[in-house]
């Protein structure tokens, strides 16, 4: 049976899980982010079955976040690479890897200013002003209420 | 055939998708944080096969991120609530909603401050002295060699 489809649902976190939503994707694209680029180098590092590898691949070409481009040694190989909307899961796979590291704090691994090498702070929400912002302290709003703060109330323009 | 087993992998990335890396886990978060609480009400808002419902609520209380209590009713229905690992998973969503929204734009809902009704600002990094940073400008370093400066060499304590 398949599953239902999310692709054009009203809420964004489901559209986004139905790119992403699946531990090999996000697994894929975190192998992109490390350079890996040919199916080879996919297969080979993440263990995964070659069918399902290359249902993934397709999946996240079709939804842009890979893009398939010549192989850069001008052989006959087809190569992926990560395109803008492709890199801006970093920050998805960053947020992935924080909770994960809240509950069992395993890593070997420092996410790191580059400038100077400084570790830099915890994702966090921060108001406008700067101000940083627990979860509890946000909320999803209807559009329109927040333009006229008049919450709960939904009002053709 | 089962998939390989990411529970006690090396990247956190990868343990927190064995955890709620599919679609509907992420969905049932969702619905949690919105209130829904029993069987049929997830089942429900989300149309989704009952017999899928019950393996990803097993696993979700397995993982911690749901806990079983009894209904608020006091009738005999059991009920989901997030525990508080489950609620730091706001900040995936949220980091999945603005990715979702990076490449369409379409929302009916803004998040914000619920002081002063304020829409916060997007997810982004920032360095230890708070300055933004574009995905760009971090990158993840071996803990040890960022604890001495010394990238790129690993050294037993």
């Amino acid at each position: 049976m398949k599953r239902k489809c999310f692709e054009s649902d009203a809420c964004p976190v489901a559209r986004s899980l139905e790119a992403v939503g699946d531990v090999w994707s996000l697994l894929i694209v975190r192998e992109a982010f490390l350079g890996k680029r040919r199916f080879g180098e996919f297969q080979k590092s993440l263990g995964v079955a070659k069918n399902i590898l290359t249902v993934r691949l397709r999946k996240l070409v079709e939804f842009a976040v890979l893009e398939q481009v010549p192989a850069t040694d001008g052989s006959a190989y087809q190569e992926y690479t990560l395109t803008e909307k492709g890199r801006e899961l970093y920050l998805v796979l960053i947020a992935l890897r924080q909770w994960s590291l809240t509950c069992d704090d395993e890593t070997e691994y420092v996410l790191c200013d580059r400038r100077d090498g400084k570790p830099v702070k915890p994702l966090a929400f921060h108001a406008h002003d700067g101000r940083e912002l627990t979860p509890n302290e946000v909320e999803l709003v209807p559009a329109k209420s927040a333009a006229r703060k008049v919450l709960g109330q939904h009002q053709a323009r």
